[in-house]
Order: structure tokens, then C-alpha cells, then sequence
């Protein structure tokens, strides 16, 4: 990674300075976004800055530039890192002010981003991933991409100290979400997630998933469910920007279960990949 | 604020650079301390450090020296800004790696701070604040004084929207604390505040309040009190280490009322007062 996004500037990696009172580093108080990039093409990339935009205006914060900059600008930083296969990451803070919880909305907020190659995870999408099942002890507002990420982090490393990949949360046995990806099940040929309200992040994967799933005529339902529904799915999936569809194969922490890969997950991934494959969609 | 704390150095300010793959700056990943400062002698130093060590263990993070030594930095911090009322602010985040959800335990944690001069809210103290009642909409581990603040910031927010010095929190119906303050109520002589749980940050000011109850045989009792046990109480006040005691002479909001300053705000107030000129107690 050679060069970053910083302002509305491409610069070289080690010459990004933060400020220690930029109020992303004292409050968390700042947005981000992630966007694959396949084959040195980011899918998606309108729909992902769509929600920058609404996260920003969840936080009463004011984009400093238009969209349509802010995308040409992450289109140079992937350029200029060369980046064939991977992510990129771009975040907005209110920026920096002599700290204090009272934010000023006219405030001159700062947009940093980097780009890395990462290729596909093909073997989480093969042959699964196993999951842990957790309390959700996030805030109310996880509609918003926000900086305050503690509550997702916690949740990762306590599924990777169970040895595995992702964490499961719920709130008082209503399932919501993973800590980095959003949790679908399938019951009687049915699938089910949880809906778009303040406690879960409405992925852009998840909305193409929803999309193929209308198209293909699976039935689908934007519905809340337990952790005993969850237990008795005849087949579970977690889906994000990185992971595309990862099958989850098994479930441990508040509740166990196994899972076999079943053929409504397979049919999915399949399509999600022909949708990231049509140049059309590929911005 | 010409002098800042960078790891264990006491540098210029514009020397201070934080990279932007510090977890606190993509995840809000850290803790902070603000110790108030009267006459050049920092309040309660040892507390709060106490505090500072707690919360990190909550976290898993590491402290990189010793409290000791980390107490002696913020004594030079304060030294070389010349403070002799203010307000000293120590934060220590997990450092920067490549980004990534799943932090390690043996990350090597990055102190920062800073001292400004602050002159005590005296008039907030004498002549009480106004307050705006909202829901509680943060993560369900505010015991730990972290960097996800958002919550925090946007309740704050509101309260100033609507003329208010500080925003109550709510929690379907139980009151918790302020955006920055704890909140206490007097209710037919008894003193009544949230119990120190998962749902509220156990404000030194607050303990020094409790303890200050038991010495003098005002009646108290952690408790959870309503939103309407607010509206019905005698006497409302708010504690923090830069306000001392302000108290609460309006709630607006989600519920209204009014109060007097009542006799038992003003005897605390005193009480507090007199301890934090106590020689002893100074460091």
C-alpha cells in the first residue's frame, strides 16, 4: 500500500498525518465504507457511497466534496495502488476541533482512505464457516456505517478465541447480524433475515441477495427471528462485501448447531457471482 | 496547549501525528481519562488512573508502562502546559495495524494527551443547567470509558439543539445518566442514582458523592428510578469531573418538569467542595 487517500489528495503512505484531535481518533465520530475490487473493477461502488452519503447525513456531517468527487477520488487511489483484486476503504471524520462532545454541523470533516489487494475468500465460500453465537451489545443507530466499532470487535475476537470466523449476535434471543456481515437463514425453501431497521447495517450484498432472491423467485422475508429459529434452519449464510455468501456450517457460543451447505445458499452464490461478473454492474 | 504526551515523550503539539490505521481512528478502538486540575494539583489522579487501568483490562488492552509511570507523564504534561485550572486529557488506543475487525491482545497501545486551561463552570454550579431528556441509544458496556462516543455526542447534540446544557438518557422508560455526566435525584430526603452496571460509567465525582452521602448520613441507594421518579423528584442533579455538582433546574423533552436548587444539592455541592481543597486528598 504506497499511496492513500488524504483530503482530496493521493498521497504517499507515510506522509498521512492525523491530527490527535481529529474527532475520529477522540469520539469514533466518523463513517466509513468498504468496496470490493474485482479484476481492478469495484462493484458496487455507487450503491456503497450512496450509503456514505446517508451515514453522513445520520450524523448530521457534510460531505466535503460531491459524490461524484469523492468516487473519481477512490477510483485514482485503487489506480495508483494498482490494485487487481482487493478492497478499498474509504472513511470520513467530523474532523479535527478542540475536543468536546458538542459537534458543530458546519464542521470541515476529513475523508482518508486506502486501498489492498486481498483476493476472495474461496475457501470460506466453498466449504463454509463456522460461527459464534453471541449478545448483540451494539448501540441503537447500527444502520449507521459508523467509527464506533468496539461492540463488532469484541464480538470477532471472542468468535476467533472459539475458533471461529464469525460472530452471530442477538438481542435477547432475536438474531440481528454478524459482527462484519449480515446473517440470512433458510426454513422450508423460505429465506429469512432480519429487516433493515436501526439494528442491523443494511449491507449492499445483503440488498443484492434480497434482489436476486425476487428475481429468482425464492421466497424471501425481511422478518426478524430467534436463535431457536436460527438453530433449526435447514441452512444459514452470512453475507458482506469481502465474503460475498460464506455458508455457515455451524454455530457455537449461546446455542449449537450444525449445518449442511444446502442448495438454496449454493444457488445464491452462484448468482451473486454472475451479477459481480456483468460488466454492466461493475461501475 | 503547546506541549502534548505522545507515548512516553512530552512533545510540541504540531510534532503530534497519528497514523490512520490507528485502531482508534477506524474502530474507536480506546479508552481516555479526563482529571480536572484546581490550582495546579490535579483531583483524584489516582482514581481515575485506577479507572483508566480498569478499562483497559475490559478491553484486553495492554498499558505500555506502568500506572506509575503513567501517572508521573501526566504530571509532566500538566507541568510543562503551566496549568493552573484545567482539565488534562490522557487516551490510549490499541495503535495502528492493518486494518482489521479482529484486534490481538499483545497490541502495542498508544498513550496520547493533552492539559488546557479551563476555568470551573461556576455559574452552571451556582445557578443550575438545563436538561434535555432523550433515549439512551448507546452500546450496552458503558461502564468502560471508551472512544465510541457517538451515542454520547449526538445526545449532547440534541440537548444544545433545544437550549439545554446537558441531555438525561433514558432506557425504555429508566433513567440512566447524562451524555457526560451521572444523574442523581433527592426524593423525600433520599439520594437516588443508577447502580454502577454494564448500562452507566461509574463517574468518579459520582463515588466521591456516595461516599460523601455516607459520611454526612444523607440517605442514599443505587438504584434505577423512572423517567417519571425524575419528573416527581424534590431535587435533580448531575455530577462530572469538570462540572463537580451543577444542578438540574428544568428537563425538557421526552418528559418536562421543573426544580428548585434544593438543600441537600447545596450541601453536597459544599461537601464536595471542601474535599477537593482538602489537602490530603490533592495527589
Amino acid at each position: 500500500m504506497q499511496y492513500v487517500l488524504y483530503g482530496d489528495q493521493i498521497i504517499k503512505r507515510d506522509q498521512a498525518s492525523i491530527d490527535m484531535e481529529d474527532r475520529g481518533y477522540n469520539f469514533g465520530d466518523g463513517i466509513y465504507e468498504v468496496v470490493y475490487i474485482y479484476g481492478g473493477k469495484p462493484f458496487s461502488m455507487e450503491e456503497h457511497f450512496k450509503r456514505f452519503a446517508e451515514s453522513a447525513a445520520k450524523l448530521e456531517m457534510k460531505l466535503p466534496y460531491t459524490l461524484e468527487t469523492i468516487i473519481d477520488l477512490t477510483v485514482k487511489l485503487i489506480d495508483a495502488n494498482k490494485i487487481h483484486n482487493g478492497i478499498v476503504y474509504i472513511q470520513m471524520t467530523r474532523g479535527a476541533s478542540p475536543r468536546n462532545h458538542l459537534f458543530d454541523r458546519e464542521s470541515s470533516c476529513l475523508i482518508t482512505g486506502f486501498a489492498r489487494k486481498m483476493d476472495p475468500p474461496v475457501q470460506a465460500q466453498e466449504n463454509g464457516v463456522k460461527t459464534y453465537l453471541t449478545e448483540d451489545i451494539r448501540w441503537l443507530r447500527c444502520d449507521i456505517k459508523s467509527l464506533n466499532l468496539l461492540g463488532n470487535t469484541m464480538a470477532k475476537r471472542k468468535a476467533a478465541d472459539h475458533g471461529c470466523h464469525e460472530a452471530l449476535q442477538h438481542r435477547e434471543g432475536t438474531c440481528t447480524e454478524g459482527s462484519s456481515s449480515n446473517l440470512f437463514i433458510i426454513k422450508n425453501g423460505t429465506l429469512y433475515t432480519h429487516p433493515a431497521t436501526n439494528l442491523i447495517l443494511n449491507g449492499i450484498t445483503r440488498q443484492h441477495i434480497l434482489t436476486i432472491a425476487n428475481e429468482e423467485n425464492v421466497d424471501v422475508t425481511e422478518q426478524a427471528f430467534t436463535t431457536d429459529d436460527l438453530l433449526e434452519a435447514d441452512e444459514v449464510f452470512i453475507s458482506s462485501t469481502t465474503m460475498e455468501i460464506a455458508p455457515v456450517i455451524a454455530v457455537t457460543g449461546d446455542k449449537k448447531g450444525t449445518y449442511p451447505i444446502g442448495p438454496i445458499t449454493r444457488f445464491l452464490q452462484k448468482k451473486l457471482k454472475e451479477k459481480i461478473n456483468q460488466p454492466t454492474v461493475l461501475n
